[in-house]
């Protein structure tokens, strides 16, 4: 099929889209340094779809609040690498992790990082892209103050590093345990090293007190060879000092004659090798949450040999079977940011369970994981929306996997709730609702059904009546989460009227009708915020008053929203997006709204108080996720051009493949998520709900090889950078008049031809049956 | 066999021997105050024999250097109690340990223990000793500034607490884990609280940083009745003002609205309860090193109701068992003595595995106690004398649990070494040697064969080959250990050669021949930094000069002794009493010089740089461990009734059933098996050599109902204050004219009856045959 279009395509597309026909596969296509900018928090190094191990160069290790820039550890506009670490998150706001800084150095050893402007005077070193490579699985560097050639790679739950040391015979390599992104003084709680007997080998504990609060992680550490000479440092000289039996003479280092072993809350050491002419220094370094000896075996079975090349091979074709699931046509920068935002969409959630199926659990006890592989890092405000729909069409086996991690959280969790935001081991309880219930609504009702759906139920039911978590009881007995009570009171109120909808679904299908009932009825409960006859949702107090001062445009830290303002929050309400046409006055006025929104210019002052809020269109932040829905809304109005113009508008202004490619924070995939649907032509608003709202097309050509063998194709006819509007669609051959698909429709498999225009069609799905699935709030599948 | 000689003793000794004919049982005369005077460090709490569980008053948590006094968290002379923890050390020159710290309160609650002259201002209250009780497996004290009756019993694994509020029907308990035992700023690493869904249980996490350089335990807290409320204060202020989302209003609690866990380096709890008229609140914690899980099966197993009086008779059930194992007259000052002796004796080593077989190993994970149950608390270099010969002569199935406890400590030590001085999943390295040999060889030289003695073997020589530790090195190439390169050189040579004698004996009983050659000539290394020419032991430098200058008084820290001086330690070599006997220069210098060490006055500013030497009686220091055996070594030279008169003299002057009777740190119960072995008229003088030097029976009569079934009895005829002196013996009615008893003439059952008479009789066990079994370095058994 791909061939058929393929000449038509170009002829007609050559102008506009410079079509990459090359002999890359699509796993080439994957640029692990887009997003690397400012906004995106994504890091160019090697990892293994949802792998456990993110080894990556960080290129400063900053402290504190100056730390937002550098929460993936790497940021395309340094000149420096301070070392490479073994775990990063892809694309958050707030960050951790960085887990066993290792830096090689060729000269006498350095024991600090040294400035940024000076190199030099530490272990860091400057580096240039253009002696810099980054693929799918694979990171390369030169540490050109080193003369040392540094690669990169990994397995899941092993990263893997080559140096090569040009000149140097000697080298070093300093192990520095008191870094950590997002560091702070007293992060680190407690290291210890254990040297192996064989000399070449060690492993290592860590504790630290990050945004989890405390976060052990093991680690096992093989070097290709003998170490020459090791010396182990301890800087927590206030902790030294006061020990008992302290002696003077041992400041320089911990390990005297005595033992193998040194513990310190700072700790670094320095590893000497010889005879590095014309031989690389490998090093294998494997990751456990369980223990030293979990460590050790996830090292041994993942990397039984010393084959850097083979496990870099072994990494690049997991990710080659992962873009396979995608057949495209388009521009090489369409195709780079495509297959790139593939690749960022499977960073996270996290294997965190050792190759034996044990698992850290939230009670911080550890675990057997009977019949499935434990997952972490669950950035669920994010990823409700577009992440774990995507992983649910693709990925049902590791979705059921991410479903019992969600359950074990739960039932391991002193607070009986199931995730908010949560990794390794801990809740952060970072942002708002309970936004693991749609993941798992949604699953459900697309077919994922093998994982135990009364625990699931009940789950639901206990996280949804929480009392105490921010202001469920208000919200149960009156409603809405009052703002004289709780912070961000009308997100909220939204967001949790949202995941109810998702229970209600969930009960409905499981013929639970008095549970689906009960939240069918609560997901109204965002009406009580609406303030009507301003047409936005608004803050509102126990008493029933509303909040004022207001202004819509407000968006303060601990103000009535979350991370956003009235303007995108009244647009939030993804469950019943009629019943919100309908506060808002009719069609009319919605889609005037939807257009002023895209137009009224943010007054900057509003949202200084929030890091996250980029990628600015009027009011729509595509920067955040708040937002990723709303340019599909005026499929709702009758209007569907103005949606295919935002997408289209949005596509071109706040996407790219360069570092600065993402408009935001990719957050963990969902940014990624949000631009796959949307090149695919259509995006889940509502959650739980079945279907997708179509957007239009930006691809040329498009197909699913979907995980049940058949295959979803997109073809648009025409398309170019005036074309942008959906003219007519043929689903199989058949008119299709109505601007959305059913998931079923989907995962049949089909065709969708689609014809472009550069005039919006005034006359496709306007009519009221043709619009959005209607999302009543009585719906049986 | 008891009542026959009851009559006749009561007859001579009634004046001198005030014979306590009650009705009391043995247990009852164990004194757990006995020790809690200031150089004794014994606490006075409820704990069963070795169990996990150390439930004791605290009279003041100090810090750093100040805390000597408090090893024990108790000191008599204290006015006031801070709360009641749960690990303590029993007798220790350092310390650790004081976990998880409660208090109640009747007023107010208070968050900071407030100073010892103000009580009123904290949480701590006054008692007084006359509103105090203990005995053995159960602690009363009225708090009397919150009119509470505070009483404390324990399980193995479990710590029960009853407090009765008198007046008040409302109280409040506080959970300080913010304190430890030898406390220090941030010593501790981490602790989080999570509370239980059913309102009156939690489980606690905490992580320490002290003597054991990282110990995490958990615990598991139940309250007899609802928790009314709870407030968990963070006091780590620098830790969570730095922590993102730090909001200031959070300051007061850090258990918000949305969980039932805190997490801080710095926690305390206050649990409100009310109806406590007529209500004693009662609390059980269960204690784990490996898990909460483990906490709560350990606290559900041992446990499994709310009878406060069941468990508190269990407990001294238990130690009615131990006390049963002896038979005694003697006055009541004796009883009181001997039972607390045996009572202290059986302190540690501590079980350390949980009631499912796991625990936590010296590499930091968790095990499986595979057929044995895990010991820990090894003070080996205390307790290899006296108090491991007596567990093995009382406890063999025990003794042999210990060694498979020994053995997987050398598997999983990173340095594959035997214990030193280990405690909790920690090697600390502190003292010298490797005094697990001995104990190893000991035991199964007394028949304590159950165990894997080949890798018992290898741990030995591992060990004692184990070049890098205390000067190993130069010990197996010149033969000591040179005193420019270690310090307490001179100690360690001696000891490590005490070590290899134990090895050979060891090898030997194994019939490896060659190993056994190896070690008996290894053990004459003692004679290396003998200096005959002025007959002590002296330092002596890689070059083979002597220590110069040289004062056989001196004891500085790291000298060449270890907590002594020459004196003591030219008497150490425990194997080879006379070849030490021939570098002295014969039986009448060594005589003299034993003498001269009794008598002549230590130099006070000698000493000043050592708490731990107390007990003095000229150069002999019966307050610490190198002087243990030294007044048996009159037998040696032929001279027997100075050993009996020096018995009596150190019985007499620094001993009593006081708080103060102790004269010198009790050392896990080493002292305490001196004043057994010494009052039963017997003494291991030699390790692994199956024999022990008579001394003088102290009491009239002693029985030891031994583990066989089998009975010892000894029977003082005519012991009297002044009659100290051995007449003459018979053993089982034969006249035994040697100064010594074996292993097997004990073990076999049997009755020695010794003859008192107030003149030494200079003829009894002079000759060189009748004086203690020679002990060759060439010794088959």
């Amino acid at each position: 099929m791909f061939k058929n279009y393929q000449p038509l395509i170009a002829g007609l597309c050559i102008a506009l889209f410079s079509v990459g026909i090359q002999a890359q596969e699509a796993v080439d296509y994957i640029d692990p340094f887009i997003g690397t900018g400012p906004d995106g928090h994504t890091f160019p190094g090697a990892v293994t779809p949802f792998g456990m191990v993110q080894l990556s160069p960080d290129t400063q290790i900053r402290k504190g609040g100056d730390s937002y820039k550098w929460c993936a550890g790497y940021l395309y506009s340094d000149t420096t690498i301070q070392g490479f670490s073994h775990t990063h998150f892809s694309g958050t706001g707030h960050s951790d992790l960085g887990d066993l800084l290792l830096m090689p150095m060729s000269h006498a050893p350095q024991l600090e990082p040294g400035p940024v402007e000076h190199p030099e005077q530490g272990y860091r070193s400057r580096f240039s892209h253009e002696q810099e490579s980054a693929k799918a699985g694979y990171y390369a560097v030169d540490l050109l103050d080193e003369n040392i050639h540094a690669e990169l790679t990994a397995t899941d739950r092993v990263g893997m590093h080559r140096y090569t040391f040009n000149d140097a015979d000697e080298g070093y390599v300093i192990m520095d345990l008191t870094t950590s992104i997002y560091n702070f003084d007293r992060k680190v709680l407690w290291s210890d090293i254990e040297l192996g007997k064989d000399n070449q080998s060690l492993t290592v504990f860590r504790a630290t007190n990050g945004w989890a609060k405390y976060r052990p992680m093991y680690f096992a550490i093989e070097f290709s060879q003998p170490i020459a000479e090791v010396k182990i440092y301890n800087e927590d000289d206030y902790h030294y000092r006061n020990r008992p039996g302290y002696r003077p003479d041992n400041t320089g280092t911990l390990i005297n004659s005595n033992s193998k072993t040194a513990g310190s809350k700072a700790l670094k050491a320095v590893f000497k090798f010889t005879g590095l002419k014309n031989n690389p220094l490998k090093i294998k370094v494997g990751l456990s949450a369980v223990s030293r000896v979990g460590a050790k075996a996830n090292l041994a079975k993942e990397t039984p040999d010393w084959d850097f090349d083979k496990v870099a091979k072994q990494a690049r074709d997991k990710w080659a079977a992962v873009a396979n699931q995608f057949e495209i046509e388009g521009t090489l920068s369409q195709k780079r940011q495509f297959y790139t935002a593939l690749y960022h969409a499977y960073q996270a959630p996290n294997i965190y369970s050792d190759v034996d199926g044990r698992y850290r659990g939230l009670d911080g006890d550890n675990h057997d994981s009977d019949g499935f592989t434990n997952y972490t890092t669950f950035s669920l405000w994010d990823t409700y929306r577009a992440l774990h729909p995507l992983l649910t069409m693709l990925e049902p086996q590791r979705t059921r996997d991410m479903i019992d991690s969600m359950l074990v959280h739960y039932q391991q969790n002193p607070d009986g709730m199931l995730p908010v935001w949560s990794f390794q081991g801990s809740e952060t309880w970072t942002m708002i609702g309970y936004h693991s219930v749609p993941v798992i609504a949604d699953a459900y009702l697309k077919g994922i059904k093998d994982f135990d759906t009364d625990l699931a139920l009940k789950a639901m039911l206990d996280t949804s009546k929480h009392a105490s978590y921010d202001g469920l009881d208000d919200y149960m007995s009156i409603g809405y989460v009052p703002m004289d009570k709780q912070g961000e009171s009308v997100s909220k109120t939204i967001e949790m009227s949202v995941d109810d909808f998702a229970i209600a679904r969930f009960a409905d299908a499981l013929d639970n009708q008095p549970v689906a009932a009960e939240y069918y009825r609560r997901a109204h409960n965002y009406k009580n915020v609406f303030d009507t006859s301003i047409g936005f949702v608004r803050g509102k107090d126990s008493e029933g008053k509303w909040e004022s001062p207001f202004d819509p445009q407000e968006a303060k830290l601990y103000g009535s929203f979350t991370e956003g303002n009235s303007w995108q929050y009244s647009f939030a309400a993804q469950h019943d997006i009629y019943g919100t046409i309908e506060l808002m006055g009719g069609d009319d006025k919605t889609a005037e709204k939807l257009d002023t929104l895209f137009s009224k210019p943010l007054d900057a002052e509003k949202f200084k108080e929030h890091e996250d809020i980029a990628g600015l269109i009027g009011q729509y932040a595509h920067g955040n996720e708040p937002s990723h829905h709303i340019a599909y809304l005026y499929n709702y109005t009758g209007k569907p051009w103005k949606t295919q113009q935002r997408i289209r508008q949005i596509m071109d202004t706040l996407a790219s493949d360069k570092p600065d490619g993402l408009a935001g924070n990719d957050d963990l995939g969902q940014m990624s998520a949000w631009y796959l649907f949307s090149s695919l032509g259509f995006y889940p608003v509502t959650p739980a709900s079945l279907s997708y709202v179509i957007g239009a097309p930006q691809l040329p050509y498009s197909a699913i090889n979907l995980p049940n063998g058949r295959k979803w194709e997109v073809v648009a006819k025409n398309l170019s950078k005036e074309n942008m509007y959906i003219g007519g669609i043929q689903l199989n051959g058949v008119s299709l008049k109505r601007s959305y698909l059913t998931h079923h429709e989907i995962m049949a498999g089909g065709k969708l031809e689609v014809t472009m225009q550069a005039e919006p069609n005034k006359n496709w799905a306007t009519k009221r049956r043709d619009r959005p699935l209607v999302q009543q709030l009585h719906i049986s599948i």
